[in-house]
């Protein structure tokens, strides 16, 4: 069991701002909303599995619509209590707790906060150890998990319940709905039991985030070094250099663009990177590099804090760090559900390369 | 209590054509799926709401989309069994009839089938006593009956229940589901109980239909004239003439346009009539004759069948007839839900004036 209180939360929000790969909504806000919630109930309770009886019915808990709106306007933690238990309503059972759908930016965050409101622990686990962008891309699909049925709700009290054949037809429906309901939701999907969330989802995700945060923390005190933040995940360096073009645009309901990286030394050495929502692409003079689902991490050159991408600009001296994705994501499927071609780039997976370049 | 069988399907076919005025979808498909019924499950059963016991939970069963799209791809009966019964399944409740939320168009027709194959009534009342675009403008929600929740359901086993705090925005929410299933999709909503549907209801519509199509049947086959058909109606022919100008598009998942006539004695006598699925608003030489919600039907002017908007067509020579709206609109908050402002027109209600021209 991991007890998160304010002081580890500090810790928790810095790795799941690195996990949000540039996206996934700004954790600092949810983390306002988290503190709230420990004030008034204690630390939050997280659980593995094999805490909870097998046959516990879990649910996520996420915000879902554009990280832009989400900015300006985080949903109350009343929207995700009545979204949840909606949900628990519509299956006629009782929720026994929350598994985050991502680690990764915000949604890190708020199902920690919700299942304090509900009283029910929340799970170490997850269905991305990153952000993504779409309902779909999770484990939870590659095992067969149906996201549906889920519920959506607003801050008006508008909740929409969708039961979908499939988990993309499912992703498209309740995007749209969001789009109409102000793009900036309660989300709760992916109802499962303890026994399925053992088959389908990355276990030990709260605590990989926290260590990451814990690593990084260190980096920026100058109490540690990248060496040990690569032991820990297995990760590297891809590039080092300074933003010399970019390109963004909010098209369809997700943010994309392009960012271009010049190397310190050598100005012909060029790192161009993809966006939609997250990082998603990088390639080095050409030849692509890094490949969803593997990780794409931004921080400041000097200060080690993670960008986000609406917080890019020209001139920035950054640091591209390449991580593998969980192991859980490799197994039949992965790239129908994840990989280059899932988000429309025709290029292929490759291979996550590790070692410190 | 009315029996449709194959013989009345015929007028009531009629009559729900002219009341669509102009659009509600195509009745001659759905009559198909009707006719289909009546061979398996014999007569249709219409009861009055006083057969039915007051706590008998009713909702509506109607097809929702573009006609244009419905025209090419009607939905299976079992899409809206399905949608119906997983409303009840979400109400937790037994559905104990159908109530037809609009009496015009295809879903005139609708409900009768969907009650047949759920071996439930249909009952003899309905919301609008003509074809009206949106879900919200019905004297359901003149008296104050929630559309919420409702379902919407596609050929492919995807379901949606909508549960929203107005009915305006139920009908933006469902609306911009069913654009991502297909736009033509099973809806039902309204549930209410037969108690409440006697103070929220236009009792009697399908038997009024009924009539309509009787009386214009007549017309057709020379054995009956107008003067019969406005003492039952209590409307007036609003103008005879060609067709002289036609501009029609789809914006916004709505059939806009615009028709311009030309009477047949004087050239200068012109009637405009603006069109939004239904034929709307009438405006003789710059005067507006005609406001939502009464009726604009237009025929043939030789034959009397009932015109489509998508059938107009440049010099067709047309009879305008305009009817006065079913009295039940008349209430406290009429101009708000199906008013011409209602539909952006900035022009004031005109009250019907009846009489033969």
């Amino acid at each position: 069991m991991i007890l998160i209180d304010k002081e580890n939360l500090d810790e928790l929000t810095l790795g799941a701002t690195l996990l949000g790969n540039g996206g996934g909504g700004d954790p600092y806000q949810a983390r306002l909303m988290a503190e709230q919630t420990i004030e008034k109930n204690g630390p939050i309770e997280v659980l593995d599995l094999d805490d909870l009886p097998d046959d516990a019915l879990l649910v996520t808990a996420a915000v879902l619509g554009a990280p832009t709106v989400i900015i300006e306007k985080i949903p109350s933690g009343q929207q995700y209590v009545y979204a949840t238990q909606a949900l628990g309503a519509y299956l006629g059972k009782e929720v026994g707790g929350i598994i985050p759908v991502e680690v990764g930016g915000m949604n890190t965050i708020i199902p920690l906060a919700v299942a304090s409101e509900l009283g029910v622990p929340c799970v170490n686990a997850d269905g991305m150890r990153r952000a993504f962008p779409q309902v779909e891309m999770t484990t939870y699909t590659l095992a067969g998990v149906s996201a549906s049925p889920m519920s959506l709700a607003d801050e008006h009290g508008n909740q929409v319940t969708f039961n979908t054949v499939t988990n993309r037809i499912g992703e498209r429906l309740v995007r749209s709905a969001a789009m109409n309901m102000g793009l900036a939701n309660a989300h709760s999907a992916y109802p499962m039991t303890v026994a399925q969330a053992k088959e389908a989802s990355i276990q030990g995700s709260i605590g990989y985030c926290l260590e990451l945060g814990r690593l990084l923390r260190a980096i920026q005190r100058q109490e540690g070094g990248w060496d040990e933040f690569f032991a820990f995940t297995g990760g590297r360096t891809l590039f080092e250099g300074k933003i010399v073009d970019l390109d963004r645009r909010t098209t369809t309901g997700f943010a994309r663009g392009t960012v271009v990286i010049e190397g310190f030394q050598d100005h012909s050495n060029v790192m161009r990177i993809e966006i939609q929502n997250e990082l998603l692409l990088a390639i080095e003079d050409g030849k692509t590099v890094l490949t969803p689902p593997d990780l794409i991490c931004m921080v400041d050159h000097e200060t080690s804090e993670p960008i986000t991408t609406e917080a890019l600009s020209y001139g920035q001296r950054v640091r591209v760090l390449g991580l593998p994705c969980a192991p859980e994501w490799h197994r039949e499927g992965m790239l129908e559900v994840a990989g280059p071609k899932a988000f429309g780039y025709d290029v292929d997976y490759v291979p996550f390369e590790g070692g410190t370049k």
